[in-house]
């Protein structure tokens, strides 16, 4: 791989955290550069006209991140980012090569936004009770085997890069009680997953969060500092 | 590929439809089992327990449609299905080699998700304006290339299988006017596409509705009388 891969992303986004990991999971090179979400830089709709991060720029000249050059791709979503990363690096196990493994990782990651991902949003905005949080861990559990590392098969995939992300961050919540919820919400979520009926699922995250490529890539302090900021009004 | 593939399917859904196309375009052999979605039958959570089309059996022994063997591999969720389908048949041209060519496809199906699906449900059930398809549509144009049959470069990929069982609906639904949006919306849908702003898009849906697998899988008339019995109580 010679072609030149920044990608811009956002330390508090769980969305360009997941591209990180299987960044560093793949020991891929890449430049890294953050963009303040609430304050974009004018030159970022060169980048992606959404606005959004993650975004990444392949190829073409290697510039200044702030200078993006018209010559190389750019590319959106951070789970076709993933599928992008496992297609450029077809050895680094991203993507296992056996097409039912390959389905089962996808569903893993379709599963992950539907059960999660949707889930977790209206809950730390305290538009949802944690009710349909705990609903969609139990779906993702009945997904795990039980006492393996990973979310599918013997390796890591963009299956356990697309989860870890929202893994560190319900830790990060439920220790913390920081959200837009009622005051408390986040501590009840956290006692709840204690039960015994989420241990498959909460050992799987332990795991997850031991990870060195999630342990380099989280910034927890960083985290909280802006979801106070965030979410500093919060619903009774 | 000797592995058995059977796909229980609905003629009215558009997403094990998308299956379908793929399937046909590959030519791939396989097995087709509709499922009625209104009375289900007993045996078919032993296919996707979630009770959803379309629903995957692979490998294992060649078995009654409806007596599905413990032994095959199950599969569920359209746009998985439509990736293992790209990787059984890496030479069909479902999925192009080149990684950024990939990316886009990936892109493409991720904004139909988005774009299409998540507007497109609330109209013909009478919850949101046809405004927000019209967006959703003009976000989709943004992505086609002026006088391309394709979704994406210059072959049928998996972007234009997830994408062409909604613009034979939407077809249907606007010249039909059958939803449960008030009498005429339908109608009206279909002129405001008439307007030159939308003259890419729909040259591209027409050559999707004239494709030979398009018309092999889609069968109107079983749509028009599906919608019209889900839909029969309208909003005013």
């Amino acid at each position: 791989m010679s072609e030149q891969f920044t990608l811009y992303f956002y330390k508090a986004s769980p969305f360009s955290h997941k591209v990180e990991l299987a960044l560093v999971e793949a020991n891929a090179p890449y430049k890294a550069h953050q963009i303040d979400l609430f304050n974009k830089p004018e030159w970022f709709p060169k980048v992606n006209p959404v606005g959004k991060v993650p975004a990444v720029t392949y190829g073409g000249p290697s510039v200044d991140p702030e200078d993006p050059s018209p010559l190389s791709t750019k590319l959106a979503e951070s789970n076709v980012i993933l599928e992008f990363l496992a297609d450029l690096y077809p050895d680094s196990g991203l993507l296992p090569k056996d097409p039912v493994l390959r389905a089962k990782v996808r569903f893993f990651i379709n599963a992950t936004a539907k059960h999660i991902e949707d889930p977790w949003f209206p809950f730390i905005r305290g538009r949802e009770p944690y009710e349909n949080v705990l609903k969609g861990i139990e779906f993702i559990q009945g997904l795990l085997e039980e006492g393996s590392d990973f979310a599918v098969g013997d390796h890591y995939t963009i299956a356990d890069a697309c989860i870890a992300p929202h893994l560190a961050r319900l830790k990060t919540v439920t220790e913390h009680d920081i959200g837009k919820f009622p005051v408390g919400m986040g501590y009840k979520l956290g006692e709840e997953l204690k039960a015994p009926k989420f241990a498959k699922f909460m050992r799987y995250a332990q795991r997850a969060l031991e990870r060195p490529s999630l342990k380099q890539t989280y910034d927890e302090e960083f985290v909280i500092t802006m979801f106070k900021k965030i979410f500093a009004e919060r619903v009774q």
